[in-house]
């Protein structure tokens, strides 16, 4: 971890720059499959799921008496810990609900919107060793609350074709309609175009490497819509003489236990909080399984030591970090200060684990940057808020010769005439 | 108009086509642009304003006096009539505010969001022969509701350099902090990259040609976020016995007269309604100045009878208009069978132009079949929602086994750590 020890101004913005990530130039390949899945449907996806996943499958969808068999190999201290997950995830979701407020703008003109659920959303579980079923949790049960007619969800099979049971318990759990045993290019294809099994959606959740996110990229041109910009996963912590650095370096380990391109970057008004920090770091990393990959992730990690708290928020805001953690016990005085990050944890006892599973938060955020122009995932992103709007006759005479002259000084002579040929037939009542 | 008869429901989804637009490849002029800024800032902002606007402007940056001058030249009942919109759409963008709740989901484990703006937002204006300054209230009104810190607009100058009094007027109206006279790929080069005097911004809205669709496709390659997918814009009306013809054919032409590839469908139960509307829509297309473009749009238009106001809803939410007007005087009993639109227009006095200026909804809409998956621009769209958890250690205590068993099934021993050195802790206590 590189130290550096009060950076003048001028130097904040170059401390913030990402690494630049390697680009994977899969744009050709994508196209390719997008193609034969538009032209050979389920074949196709059958086709590269032997090619990538080496896994013959006879239906890409996976029946219910396999998720039910799943349900049965999963423990059930681990079952109850989803369901205390799930509680508290759809507690915080469902809070996001928004009532109709009806806006009487001028007498007569009355506003509002209301949401409606997206109707078919499809999840993308990444497979590999971890099965990320939280991520099943964090997508599915939004959806749910939302409405969403259909709640599609992937995940790549391993070589004999079946999926972590973990996932499939989950994915029950909140509600999926459907599970279907693919992943990569092909699935992110099948998503967006739809083939003889496979829905096509409306919108495309989840993380994934960089074919799926290229894949989802080019879902884009489909009509598709995506969840958000992809990126490594980054955590930011604020410390002070009140934190616990041992606390401390274990929430940055577990952000830097996600992938080499982790971004973990500490800040202090304390040089002495952030070698004890540094220390600690040191100490934690040996035991850990991933250390291999922890270590490669520090090698890039930066702490730095400004001169106030203040000066730490402020430059938290500026490097827009995915995961923000003010540990220190008046972590609550710098809320006001904090205007972009994806989700802040508060305090000593609020370590981002806590918000990637089971405190109620969505873990689904904003990476690499984005904190400044995006929100993390939530029920919005499941929902679209149509606007609506009733005008009665006297409504339109109190704002119709307005439009009038506004439609007049556009050139929109149309639009004008949708008023005048109202009014006039009222003036003739 | 092409007037079809009670179609199948195989049908509909074709009927809901929109026919292919022309794809322009400007992807390497942009490229090359966007280079160029990159390399010679404001220079080669002005070097292709001169070239694409046949204008020489020495700065970029239109001068308070230009601004204080053109609010001048505006007549007052125009000033009036935009003062009147600018207070609808304030208060119903107002209204969007979320207010801060609380959700305690497992004691101690306190979950909220906060709404942050977005620093730097950037407000493209086309240019040409009608000057939209409607769209400056639409997108300027937000953002300064918002609590966006610089709101920068561009808009292409005239021969003169110049840019149209009205929107300059309106831009000093909503708040606009910088106005450039710039338009097309380098102005979307110049928000996306920044120049010597132009302000890198973190988001671009607004709408433009193919020139500017596509420059703000690329902007999202500078992590730059934009306000929604283009598309020609659309209206679908819904019309029983109970609506006026005359009422209805004038706001159908109010969507042709947006341009050839504008998409206008009229739906209905009855064919004597429908035929009405389409004699009405003849007789007034003939007094129009935008008539041959009317006619061209009308060609790829369609008039749609279905056996119930019912049919007509299903159908439109197949189709997913960006504008949806229910003419109707039981309009409002169809609200809840909406499920896909932009924007609703409820009756027989609620036209779009109305929506388009004055009611207070915003006109920024998801066109194209986007309505899907998609809001329009609303007081969201210029924020981050922000999430925050604070936790005690009883609420640590209270939901840090579950963590614990998640993060160990999921093969993250970090991120189990992070909670184990802490519950170990207050075990010690």
């Amino acid at each position: 971890m590189q130290k550096i020890i009060n950076p003048s101004i001028n130097q904040w913005q170059s401390l913030c720059e990402r690494p630049a990530l390697p680009q994977l130039d899969v744009q050709e390949l994508v196209q390719q499959i997008f193609t034969e899945i538009k032209r050979n449907g389920d074949e196709a996806v059958k086709k590269y799921t032997g090619f990538f996943d080496d896994a013959l499958i006879e239906n890409v969808k996976v029946s219910a008496e396999a998720i039910e068999a799943a349900a049965q190999q999963i423990p059930q201290d681990l079952k109850q810990a989803i369901q205390l997950a799930k509680s508290n995830i759809e507690q915080f979701h469902a809070s996001q609900q928004e009532q109709k407020k009806v806006i009487e703008t001028t007498p007569g003109v009355e506003c509002w919107r209301e949401s409606r659920p997206i109707d078919r959303v499809g999840i993308y579980i990444p497979g590999g060793s971890a099965p990320l079923f939280s991520t099943v949790l964090m997508l599915g049960i939004p959806a749910k609350i939302a409405g969403c007619k259909e709640i599609v969800l992937c995940s790549p099979p391993d070589k004999n074709g079946n999926i972590n049971p973990a996932i499939l318990y989950t994915a029950q759990l909140v509600g999926i309609t459907a599970v279907y045993a693919i992943g990569g290019i092909q699935a992110i294809g099948a998503l967006a175009i739809g083939t003889e099994s496979i829905t096509k959606v409306d919108k495309i959740f989840g993380p994934g490497n960089q074919y799926v996110t290229a894949a989802k990229q080019a879902a884009l041109n489909y009509g598709v819509a995506i969840d958000l910009p992809a990126g490594p996963s980054e955590v930011l912590v604020i410390t002070d003489a009140t934190c616990n650095p041992d606390f401390v370096a274990a929430d940055l380990l577990s952000q830097a236990e996600h992938g080499a391109d982790s971004q973990v970057i500490l800040l202090s008004d304390s040089e002495g909080v952030t070698d004890a920090v540094i220390k600690a770091l040191q100490q934690q990393t040996e035991a850990l399984p991933r250390k291999e990959t922890v270590l490669k992730c520090l090698q890039n990690s930066k702490a730095i030591v400004l001169a106030t708290i203040n000066d730490c928020v402020n430059f938290s805001n500026l490097y827009a970090p995915e995961h923000l953690i003010i540990a220190s016990d008046s972590a609550e005085s710098f809320v006001n200060l904090i205007t972009t990050a994806g989700s802040v944890f508060l305090g000593n006892y609020s370590c981002e684990s806590a918000g990637d599973y089971a405190s109620g938060t969505n873990h689904t955020l904003p990476t690499n940057g984005y904190a400044k122009s995006y929100s993390g995932v939530s029920l919005d992103s499941f929902v679209k808020k149509i606007t609506f709007q009733k005008i009665s006759a006297a409504g339109l005479q109190n704002i119709g010769p307005a439009i009038e002259l506004m439609a007049a000084a556009e050139q929109l002579q149309a639009h004008k005439n949708a008023v005048t040929i109202r009014l006039k037939s009222l003036n003739n009542v």
